[in-house]
């Protein structure tokens, strides 16, 4: 499946929560499948932090874009004869407001000054994703969602999804997300932020005019971030203590090897890995992106306006809902999703729930793991797919 | 009760597990009690990451030393009446190689170049460290311990002495520790580093020399490790989602605060206790120590030497053990201490164990919870202070 992405232009003004207002702007989008006569097979995707309207297939050429891999990130859930099988759903991925990888974001400009948007660029929250998505549904012609979806940040946009546009949603997947993020998780984010902000590169969020990236900032960002998506069971069967394997090394002779005892240099395979995974990171990934993404998260709290009830803000939802969870998962856990699914049984609607024990960790809702894809394939069949 | 510290000097050399040799070095200690006629009642407290010979009472002037309170880190534990009773027992604190609080460490002047050590401070070993303190005891006429004691990090040290020199320590007490480090433990502590030494501050470890100190990055590793000390649970009861109070503001007023959409100011109360933490650490804290000290604990692994058995590398302990966990504690959770516990029994060796549900994380093993004192208190009473 060879996909290429589509630029949708929107002249009207966006008022986004924060009080700002976004003059015009540009939404990214890629599609899979065929949209039926009368739309009503649509599937919102949206993305998480690292992640884009690229959803399936591949880029014929992967050179046009940043991510440094052509396939989509969720190709192994979403594509002909998969989970959410595109024989029968037309699938659209869309790239949100603030992103690095094409919808309009801080590395665009300004038309004000005719500068990088860079820190000036306004904070976006979920809410204002779901807004600038809904408009592009709009463009498309789409009143109503078969079913919007979403893991982790994503969740929590399908979530958001069905209160801000309870009638234009049926169906709502949420997989391993969150109603808010908790204290320890704002703490990380906040950490990776203060390591992008206080980098002398990052210049109050201006690095582009000066010429400079804040890559240090990035690649701390970046581990402190995979560390969190991991379980320590998966490091440790991964990893464990083995120390590191040197270019041209033997790696049969690896377990034999002596520390160097040393505090600079890599000693452990951890250390490489996290090292390789924050380099990479750090020249992709634009940095006020991060903390505008990472923002995002740390304000979404659906409950926040009622009083701190989820049960009351979780009222409006018409949708039907699959919410799926990892048992490793410290980031988002299950108890988080379970939250989610009593707010809902409180208000009397549909839900299915599917925590599946898995030693993956956060990173677990990218992954093919069987029983997963087929409460999702069992879900999009029978449910989403059932006559209306 | 008014502590004060003494210096120690050695002038023979010290030979180090990673080679190097320290021709000579000081220790600084503090003692709590009076050593009895028979010398039979020595109790020596091993210090983690940031702590020092100063264990318990009180300094006269505060002024004198680095950190920036003056009551001893476990003056809860140690003293007149307390669990680890100084009527009864001599309680030695000292301070480790490689430290920052007064022991030969990088901000000392290496005697080969008159210049500050800095990044040329060897790699010193949990191992290491042991050595020094035995050459401690031998200068203080102390053949025996009655016991060896620690937290964290200075539960490695206590559960080392018992490895290194069985027939010199009758009890050992070891606290929400580990017999080595897991793979996510090794990143954290990676993470922090690579911080550290990619602030452009720190200049290859020689900061001293150019004037500087790498703040930043001392800043960035103090945020992370704070984070690990505690508990999700706890972080949500002393922080959860609350908004910060700026100074002057109606306390009362904050739950009704409005969001402030910032990505790089302040807003949320747990990212303001973050920030202090890391400020306050990054006045008084050496970047080299902490390299030092963080590799010291990836290093320990008693196991290591003998194929990864824990068995068989504890089986040269000859003392009563008590092991102490904490149910939240998930740097170093209740199943490592479980490994040291089942290790020992299967040597057929005295242990008591005793796992504490607190919801304080691995905090909770320098705090005052009555179980936990109890179960010292107790051990020391009517196992160590039995009669021989």
């Amino acid at each position: 499946m060879i996909v290429t992405p589509v630029t949708y232009r929107f002249d009207q003004p966006l008022s986004l929560r924060g009080g700002a207002v976004l003059p015009a702007y540009e939404l990214v989008v890629e599609t899979y499948g065929t949209l039926n006569a009368d739309k009503s097979n649509a599937v919102l995707v949206c993305h998480a932090l690292n992640a884009s309207h690229h959803v399936a297939g591949w880029h014929a050429d992967a050179s046009d874009q940043p991510l440094a891999r052509s396939e989509g990130w969720w190709n192994n859930m979403i594509g002909p004869g998969k989970p959410v099988d595109t024989d029968r759903f037309f699938v659209i991925g869309v790239n949100n407001l603030g992103s690095c990888f094409g919808s309009t974001g801080p590395t665009h400009n300004n038309p004000a000054t005719g500068q990088a948007w860079g820190a000036d660029f306004p904070v976006v929250t979920v809410e204002d994703w779901v807004e600038a998505q809904a408009r592009l549904l709009d463009a498309m012609g789409i009143q109503t969602l078969a079913a919007v979806m979403g893991g982790s940040l994503g969740g929590m946009q399908a979530l958001a999804w069905t209160l801000q546009y309870p009638e234009r949603v049926r169906h709502a997947v949420v997989v391993a997300s969150a109603p808010n993020l908790t204290a320890e998780n704002i703490a990380f984010n906040e950490v990776a932020r203060r390591a992008i902000v206080t980098d002398p590169d990052f210049h109050g969020g201006h690095y582009l005019q000066h010429g400079t990236l804040p890559r240090r900032g990035l690649r701390i960002a970046r581990m402190i971030g995979h560390i969190t998506y991991l379980s320590d069971d998966v490091m440790n069967e991964k990893f464990g203590r083995a120390l590191r394997t040197v270019d041209g090394e033997d790696p049969a002779a690896v377990a034999e090897l002596a520390y160097r005892y040393t505090t600079q240099d890599v000693e452990f395979q951890i250390e490489s890995y996290l090292r390789y995974q924050g380099d990479k990171f750090s020249e992709y990934f634009d940095a006020n992106t991060y903390l505008l993404i990472t923002r995002a998260l740390d304000y979404f709290d659906p409950a926040r306006e009622h009083g701190g009830s989820l049960g009351a803000a979780l009222a409006r939802a018409q949708a039907k809902f699959l919410l799926v969870s990892f048992s490793t998962d410290w980031r988002f856990s299950p108890a988080r999703s379970r939250e989610i699914v009593k707010a809902l049984l409180d208000n009397r609607r549909e839900v299915s729930y599917c925590e599946i024990d898995a030693p993956h960790g956060h990173d677990a809702f990218l992954l093919d793991d069987a029983r997963y894809h087929a409460a999702v394939r069992s879900f999009f069949q029978h449910t989403v797919g059932a006559p209306q």
